[in-house]
C-alpha cells in the first residue's frame, strides 16, 4: 500500500505536467507543483480559486497571486537550479498521506556537489498559508547566496489581474500587494524568512517586479543551510489580521505546523481511504485520485463548489461544470457529507444566476451556468475554441445549448437526499430549484403535435462534437426525470401533510405548469432501442458517416484542430465522450444488461474519450454488464490522467491543461460502485465485479446517517456498521 | 429604344463573362456566347438543360453535349483567331429582337487583313437546332483552310457525363454520339456543312476527341468565303428521326430558317416587351432581362421549370430553386400564361419527391427540394461549399433547413390562381400539394406550451448566412399563409358545393390535422415590430454583433472565403440577402408603409446583396415606400448583372457563375410592379413611382382572361383593355 507519488530525474518537457501532478492546497489556495527556482514560464501559480476577475474583454478567470515560493541559489556567483543545469540527481515527491511536496536536486558545479532540498505544504488548518523548508548543501567550501522572496511577475492566461501593485518590507516581512480589476479584491502576499544559521549578510532587494531577501553564506563543506519560509496570502484582509496570521505561522514554526497539518490529514484519510489489494498500481492511482478529491473538499467554505480543473490554475476559467455534480459528488456522498451539502447549496445559491440566464435567452425558469462562477454567473463564452487554421474564434454552443446542466443539478440534489435523508434541503431553496428547472424544460422543450410527444430540440448532449441536435437521448431522459421529480416531491409533501409545496406553487404561479407537467410527462420523448437494442444518440445520428477513429485522426491537418461542430467529427458517428452510455449509467435502473451491453459495444469504438469524463462512464457500465476487465483499462485511464499527463492540452488553440478531478471522481466511482458494485438504497449492498488483478477492496462509507466498513472480495463481501 | 447588346474589342479576361452575356437558346438547349474558335478552356457549352446525370459521388448536373460550333481557320498555315492573335477590330453582338448572336473579328496576319464573321441562332421552332453562318475574307490572295466539326472535348464540372463516345461520318454528315452514365440517355450531335464556294479540297479528319471537315481554299483578295453549318442535337432520338431533322435544317437553308425564327420572336416581344422612355440604359437593360426570361419560357415543355442559372451551364446543378416561383413567375403571369402554368405543374409533378424528402427527415407531408431536378429529386448536397483554408467541404444547411421552399410553392400556386382564375389546377394535384405542405409544416413546427404559440425552430430563411435559426420572420409568415390557404381552399370548395376538398381530406387522413390547423392558426408566431418598428429576422438576431459591411469584408483572409455559418458573417447582423424585406414584399398587404420603411432603413445597410435575389426585393419595397430613387440603383444592379458580369463567381471554392434569371425577373418586377406600381386584383391599377430618369413605362399584361395595354407616366397612368 503506497502513499507516495515520486518522480526521479528531471525532464524539461514535463515541467507543466509536474505542476499539475504535484499540486497541493485546498479550495482557497492552489499551489502548483513547480520547483522553487521556477517562474511564470514554468506556469508557476499560487492560485486563488473562486476569486474571479475579468480584464477588458478577456475571459473571466480566477486570480493568481504573486509567487512567494521563488527561491534562487548562487554558488560562487553561479546560479544553480534545474532551469540552468541538468541535475545529476533529482527527485520530486508528493506524500499523499499529509499532502507535503518535497524535492531534492543535486548538481555538479565546478567540482562542487550542490544539493538543493525543499519541502512545502499548504496548511490544512490556516486560512491561506504555505510553509516551506528550503536548504542547500555543498560538498566543498564556497560562497552561497540564497535569493528568496516574492516574484511579482505572475503567470496569467487573461491577465494581468492585479493592479496598483506595491512591494514593501517592514519588520523583516516582505509584502506584495495589489487589487483586482473587477471587484477590487485586495490581494496581499506576506512572507517571512527564518534561517537556521547566521548569514554573512542579509539585504532586501526591491525590484521592478518583486521583492527579495539576499542571504549570503560562507558555506562549509557538507554543512546544510536551511531557510524556513512562512507565507500568508490574504484576500481582503486587514493589515493587522495579515500580520497576526503571519506572526502565528512563524512563531510556532514549520515543524509544529506540519504536525498539526498531518493530524488533520490523518482524519481525512481515516474515512476516505480505499484500499485495493492485489494491484499496487491501481491502489496508488486510486489513492492519488482520492487525494485530489480531498484537497478540493468544499466542506469548510460557503458559496463554493469544485472547479473542473480543481485548484490547478486558470484553465476552464476556474469555473464549476456538471463534472462536480455527476462525477465528484458520489465520492463526497460516501465520505464527506458536509462537502456534499456544500455542492448542493452552491447550486441553490446559483438559482438567481440560472433564472437570469434563462431569461436572457427568452425562456422561463432556471438554466444553470455551463461554466459557473461566483453565485451562478455563466463564464462560458460563445467562443471557446480557436480555429487553428485562421486563428479566428469558433462559435461554440456549450453555453446556450448544453441544457442538460439544469437536469444534472436536480439529479445531484435527488442523489443527495436519497443518500443522506436530508430533505431539509428542499426547504432551503431546493424545491425552488426543482420547480424552476422544470419550468425551464417545459419552456425549452415543446409539444410536437403530429407526433403527439414532448420533444427537446436544439441541444448539445455530453458529446460536444455534435452541436445543436434534437432529442438527445441523455437530455430527454433528464428532462423526464425532472418532471418526475416535481411529482415525487409533491407526493413527498402531501405525505408529510405539509403545505410547503402547494404554497410555493402558488407563489411561483406554477399551477398551470404543474398541470401541464402531469399531462405531458408520459409523452416526453424517450428514444426506444432499435432492432439491435441500440439507442440513437439524437435524431439523425444513425445517418451520420461511419468512420473509424483512426481514419478520422488521419484526416487531421493540424494536431490541435478542433474536431467538433464543423470540424472533422461533426458529421460522423465519432463522439467525444460517453453520451448514451452516460445516460444508461445515470438511469441504470431503467435498462437491461442486454441493452447496456449492446450500446457499449456500439458506442465504445466510436468514442474518442476526448474528455476525461468519458472513460469512467464506460468503465462503470462495463462493470454493470459483468465485464470488469473491459472496465479496468478505462479505470486506469481515469485514475492516472494526472499522473501520466496523457490528456488533451489544447482544444483548438486554447490551452486547457490542469488537473482532472472529474476523472479522479470517475475513477473512484468505478472502484466503489463498479468493481465493488456497492449500492445504497434502503440497504447497503454489493455486487462484486473485481477485475482479474484485484483481490479485494476495502473502504468506509456513510449512508442514511450511518457509517459502514465494507470489504469486497472476488465472490463475497462484508458490510459492517461502525459505531459512532 | 435599343435592341442590341454590343461589345467592342476583345478581352481575354472576359471570355467566361461573355459566354453568359451572349447566351442563346431555349429550355432544351443552351448555347453559351463563346466564339467559334473556342474550346472547353473558354467554358464553351452546348448545354442540355434538365437532362441530368451523375458520375460516381460527384454532383448530379445537366449534361453538356459535344461542341459542334468549333470552327478554326488557318491562313497560309497560321492559325488565326482570338485565342492566338489580338484582333485589331472585334465586336460581338446579341440581337435581342431575334436572339441572334453575331461576331466580327479582324486580324493583321503578315500584312494580310483577315476578317472572320459569324452569326448563329438556336431555332425557336425546331427541337434542338443551331444554325451558323461562318465566313472568312482576306485582303490579299492566300491559302485558307477552314476546319469545322464537332469537338468532343467537353467542359464538365462533375463529368465526364457521356461514355461510349463514337465519332463517324456518313453522307457528308458528321456525327458524335454517346450515352450518359446514369439514365443512359443517348446524346447525338449531327452537323452538316454547306459552302457557298467550291473548295480546292475537302477531307474528313477523325481525331481522338472529335471529328472535323477540312476545307481548303485558294482565296482571292476581298472575296468572302461562307460556310453554313446545320446542327441538330438529339436526346434519345432514333437515327432516322435525327437524319430527317438534320436534312430538314439543311434543305431549307439558313436564311429561311432565320426568317421563321424571327417571326416567332416577333410574337414573343409583342406581348412581352416593356418600353422605358427617358432612360435608354434602363430600357435596354430591362429588355435584356426580359430576353433571358423569354429564352427560358417553359411553355412548350412538360415536366420542366427554370433552373436558377437558366440554360447557361452546369452551375447550381442545373436545378430549379425558389427563384422560379418568387422571382420569375410574376413575369410569366403577366405575359405568358402557358409558361406560368408549367411552373406550377412542375411542382405538382414534384410532390412525390417532396413527400419522400420529408419522410427521409422523419416528417410527414411535402418538403420540396431546395435544388429540384427531374420530378422533384433534391440535388442539393449537405456540402455545398468548400473551405478555402482547409480545402474541406463545409456542412451547409440549404437542403435540410430551408423549409420555406414548400411555402414558396404554395405562395406561387395562389398567385397563379388569383391572376388566372384557373382553379382547375387544384383538381389537377394542386390541392394535394397545399394539404401536404400544410401537413409538413404542422409536423416540422411545434407548439410551445408555456408561450402558447406555434413556433418553427431550426430553419434557414432566405438569408443563408444565418444557419439553423428559430422563428425566422419570413418562414413563419409563409407557414401561416399555408395554413390560411388550407382554410381558404376549404371555403372555396364549400362555396362551390364541391365534395373534392372533403374527399381528399378523408383520403389523406387529414381530418385531425385540419382540426389542429383551425386551432393553432391564430397562434402561429408572427414576430411583432419592436419600438422602432423593426421586425427581428429570427430569435436572437438583435443580439448579434453589429458591424459594418466594410469592417466585415476587411476581416477576410481570402477573397473567396465563405461568409455564412461559421464564417465571418454568421455571428453578425450582416445578412446575405433580403429576408425580412422579402417577407414584407410578399406580404405587403399586412404591413404599413412606416413599418416597411423602418425595416428597409434598418436592414439595407446590413445586407450584403450577396445573392442576385436581394436587390430586387429592396427595390420593390423602396417603391412601395415612395422611394423609387432608392430603388433605381438596385433595379439597375439586378437588370445588368449579366451585362456587367459583376456577380459572385465563387462560394467558398465552388464556381457558381452563369446567368441570373431571378435577377432578370426581379428587375422586371421592379419596373412593372415597383416603378409602374401595377397591381392586379379585381381590377388592374397602378400607383406610379417613376424614378427621376424615367418618363414613361409601356407594356401589355394578361389578367383574369383579359389583356391590357398599360402606360404609366410620372403622375398618370392609362390602362386599356385589348380586344382579342
Amino acid at each position: 500500500m503506497s502513499w507516495n507519488i515520486k518522480e526521479v530525474g528531471f525532464d524539461q518537457h514535463k515541467i507543466i505536467h509536474r505542476g499539475n501532478q504535484f499540486l497541493i492546497g485546498h479550495l482557497k489556495l492552489g499551489v502548483r507543483g513547480t520547483l522553487d527556482e521556477m517562474r511564470k514560464e514554468a506556469l508557476v501559480a499560487v492560485h486563488l480559486p473562486l476569486v474571479y476577475d475579468q480584464v477588458g474583454d478577456g475571459w473571466r478567470e480566477p486570480v493568481n497571486a504573486f509567487n512567494p515560493l521563488f527561491t534562487q541559489v548562487f554558488v560562487n556567483g553561479v546560479e544553480v537550479g534545474v532551469m540552468h543545469q541538468n541535475p545529476y540527481e533529482h527527485e520530486q515527491n508528493l506524500s499523499l498521506k499529509d499532502a507535503v511536496m518535497s524535492r531534492k536536486s543535486a548538481f555538479h558545479i565546478d567540482g562542487n556537489d550542490i544539493v538543493i532540498e525543499s519541502k512545502r505544504f499548504v496548511s490544512d488548518l490556516e486560512e491561506r498559508a504555505i510553509l516551506v523548508k528550503y536548504s542547500v548543501t555543498a560538498s566543498q567550501p564556497c560562497k552561497i547566496e540564497i535569493k528568496t522572496g516574492i516574484d511579482g511577475d505572475i503567470w496569467d492566461i487573461h491577465g494581468p489581474h492585479i493592479e496598483k501593485v506595491l512591494f514593501s518590507e517592514a519588520d523583516d516581512v516582505l509584502v506584495a500587494s495589489g487589487v483586482s480589476h473587477e471587484k477590487k479584491n485586495q490581494i496581499t502576499v506576506l512572507k517571512s524568512i527564518d534561517c537556521d544559521f547566521k548569514p554573512v549578510q542579509e539585504t532586501i532587494n526591491k525590484e521592478d517586479k518583486g521583492i527579495y531577501k539576499l542571504i549570503e553564506i560562507d558555506a562549509s563543506a557538507h554543512q546544510t543551510y536551511t531557510v524556513d519560509q512562512y507565507i500568508h496570502i490574504g484576500v481582503d484582509e486587514k493589515d493587522d489580521v495579515l500580520k497576526d496570521r503571519l506572526h502565528h505561522l512563524a512563531y510556532k514554526g514549520f515543524d509544529q505546523h506540519l504536525k498539526r497539518h498531518q493530524q488533520s490529514w490523518l482524519k481525512k484519510w481515516d474515512i476516505a481511504d480505499v484500499k485495493i489489494e492485489g494491484d499496487e498500481k491501481a491502489d496508488l492511482s486510486l489513492r492519488y485520485s482520492i487525494y485530489h478529491l480531498l484537497i478540493l473538499a468544499p466542506s469548510r467554505y460557503d458559496h463554493a463548489s469544485i472547479p473542473a480543473r480543481g485548484i490547478s490554475g486558470q484553465t476552464y476559467k476556474g469555473a464549476i461544470f456538471w463534472d462536480t455534480e455527476i462525477f465528484m459528488l458520489p465520492f463526497y456522498l460516501n465520505h464527506d457529507l458536509e462537502s456534499a451539502k456544500k455542492i448542493i447549496e452552491y447550486r441553490i445559491q446559483g438559482l438567481k444566476g440560472a433564472l437570469e440566464k434563462a431569461k436572457s435567452y427568452g425562456f422561463k425558469g432556471a438554466f444553470y451556468a455551463w461554466e459557473s462562477q461566483d453565485d451562478g454567473h455563466d463564464a462560458c463564452t460563445d467562443y471557446n475554441v480557436t480555429d487553428v487554421f485562421t486563428k479566428r474564434l469558433i462559435r461554440t454552443y456549450f453555453k446556450d445549448k448544453q441544457v442538460h446542466i439544469s437536469g444534472d443539478v436536480v439529479y445531484a440534489m435527488m442523489m443527495y437526499m436519497k443518500r443522506t435523508g436530508d430533505y431539509e434541503i428542499l426547504h432551503q431553496g431546493g424545491l425552488n430549484v426543482i420547480l424552476e428547472v422544470a419550468r425551464f424544460y417545459l419552456d425549452y422543450g415543446h409539444y410536437a403535435i403530429s407526433k403527439d410527444r414532448f420533444e427537446v430540440w436544439d441541444v448539445m448532449g455530453p458529446d460536444e462534437y455534435h452541436e445543436r441536435v434534437h432529442n438527445n437521448a441523455f437530455t430527454n431522459q433528464l428532462v423526464k426525470m425532472v418532471f418526475e421529480t416535481v411529482l415525487n416531491v409533491e407526493n413527498y409533501f402531501i405525505h408529510q401533510k405539509s403545505p410547503i409545496f402547494e404554497e410555493l406553487v402558488r407563489k411561483m404561479d406554477f399551477e398551470d405548469e404543474l398541470k401541464t407537467i402531469k399531462e405531458i410527462i408520459s409523452k416526453v420523448y424517450i428514444k426506444e432501442v432499435n432492432d439491435d437494442l441500440i439507442i440513437e444518440q439524437f435524431d439523425g445520428y444513425f445517418k451520420l458517416k461511419d468512420i473509424t477513429k483512426k481514419d478520422l485522426f488521419e484526416k487531421k491537418l493540424h494536431p490541435n484542430e478542433y474536431l467538433g461542430g464543423q470540424g472533422l467529427a461533426g458529421d460522423t458517428k465519432i463522439i467525444k465522450q460517453a453520451d448514451v452510455i452516460a445516460m444508461l449509467y445515470l438511469f441504470k435502473e431503467k435498462y437491461s444488461k442486454q441493452i447496456m451491453k449492446a450500446n457499449w459495444d456500439y458506442y465504445e469504438p466510436r468514442t474518442e474519450h476526448g474528455s476525461s469524463l468519458s472513460a469512467s462512464m464506460y468503465a462503470l457500465t462495463a462493470c454493470l454488464t459483468d465485464n470488469p476487465d473491459y472496465a479496468y483499462p478505462l479505470f486506469m485511464k481515469s485514475a492516472t490522467v494526472d499522473l501520466t499527463g496523457e490528456s488533451k492540452h489544447y482544444a483548438g488553440d486554447v490551452y486547457i491543461g490542469g488537473t482532472h478531478p472529474a476523472a479522479s471522481g470517475g475513477a473512484y466511482m468505478t472502484v466503489v460502485h463498479g468493481f465493488a458494485g456497492c449500492t445504497f438504497s434502503d440497504q447497503v449492498s454489493c455486487i462484486p465485479h473485481l477485475p482479474k488483478s484485484i483481490t479485494s477492496i476495502r473502504f468506509k462509507a456513510h449512508h442514511l446517517g450511518k457509517t459502514y466498513e465494507i470489504c469486497v472480495k472476488k465472490d463475497t463481501f462484508d458490510i459492517k456498521e461502525l459505531t459512532k
